[in-house]
């Protein structure tokens, strides 16, 4: 089984690092990062790199595809018509085809989610609206073949139902054993059902800034 | 505020990667990836490359100091004068010293957890008892400065603990929902005091394996 994460400039890590480290504990699993070129790939913090092993050429009929989120990176992505043309042509031999957090943009822009429920992070689900998908507000949604995840963190989630589906419960225990994934945060507000209204707009505002200055 | 992520081959990258995400948000902070070479440096799933972009010379006083996991790794790091002497200066001006998962055992072999409590990866806590340390089963412990997380996923939680420290719970709790991190996995076995024996036991027997055949 090869499951493949997609990696793009601009790219969160923790929508691709997350996932990975659960998933690629898969029996008989390989994982492989991908991109349009080889070598080191910038993330949306501007300094961590991570490294695309292969190109999307390479890499025609994964079993799993994961493509995470990171806002400025996903508006380029979701206007990329040769990584489209790839998602499009990899879903249609997958097993599974999965996002995380704002990736479900490209996924929605490769014209997979018309009409269709789907996860997202919280501050992007208008965008997600307007693209013709339903923002559900879940953690993770399935649909056929296609598993959304929310925002960033979700993904994790996601790929622990994503062994659950592949490999059975039993696996899936092990694995989230083996990662201590026990999770406890010392706040909660990781929601916006949870926030504060005050810090739901201050995220939104800072994030807009953000995208502002690129 | 400079944050340091200590990378070394065959490191744990969601150890890494999980608090990176959540500290990079931290407002006026720097995060840096530094290693004893610059450079690709390779996880213990032995495909994943993250960038060591310093040395640990040209990064001599962080203000926050991030030393993750992975187990083979974690052996040879704890074996490595370089970078022992390394963290004991940067220990002596650090506002926080820190580790996750496995890392926990690289702090104690730097002589920085001598009869003090902290945590480590479950399957871990022997090897942190016989150097000298009390395994204390929790999420992350605090004594004094420094900061001890659990296995791989805690270190989430440990760095919401730190940005809550320093720079208050309002910040941390916008970071917290900028990551949506609302965790909900689908199964509820990620610590040994949840999950069945027979969990317990294969995935200390997997663990052996991987650490026989290095």
């Amino acid at each position: 089984m090869q499951i493949a994460f997609l990696l793009y400039e601009q790219f969160t890590a923790l929508d691709i690092v997350g996932p990975y480290e659960l998933l690629r504990q898969l029996p008989g699993a390989e994982s492989i990062f991908v991109a349009k070129q080889t070598g080191p790939v910038k993330n949306d913090g501007g300094h961590l790199h991570l490294v695309a092993e292969a190109t999307l050429a390479e890499v025609p009929s994964p079993d799993v595809l994961v493509v995470g989120g990171g806002m400025q990176g996903t508006l380029a992505t979701a206007n990329d018509p040769q990584v489209l043309d790839w998602i499009r042509s990899v879903h249609a031999q997958s097993r599974f085809t999965t996002s995380v957090c704002t990736g479900s943009l490209i996924l929605a822009a490769a014209g997979l989610l018309a009409g269709k429920p789907a996860a997202c992070h919280w501050a992007a689900k208008d965008m997600l609206e307007k693209m013709g998908t339903h923002y559900s507000g879940e953690r993770y949604v399935r649909e056929g073949k296609i598993v959304t995840a929310a925002g960033v963190s979700a993904g994790m989630d996601m790929a622990l139902y994503l062994i659950g589906e592949l490999a059975g419960r039993k696996a899936a225990e092990m694995i989230q054993l083996s990662a201590e994934y026990d999770p406890d945060p010392p706040f909660d507000s990781g929601s916006i059902k949870k926030a504060a209204p005050a810090t739901v707009e201050a995220v939104l505002a800072r994030l807009g800034r953000e995208i502002a200055e690129g």
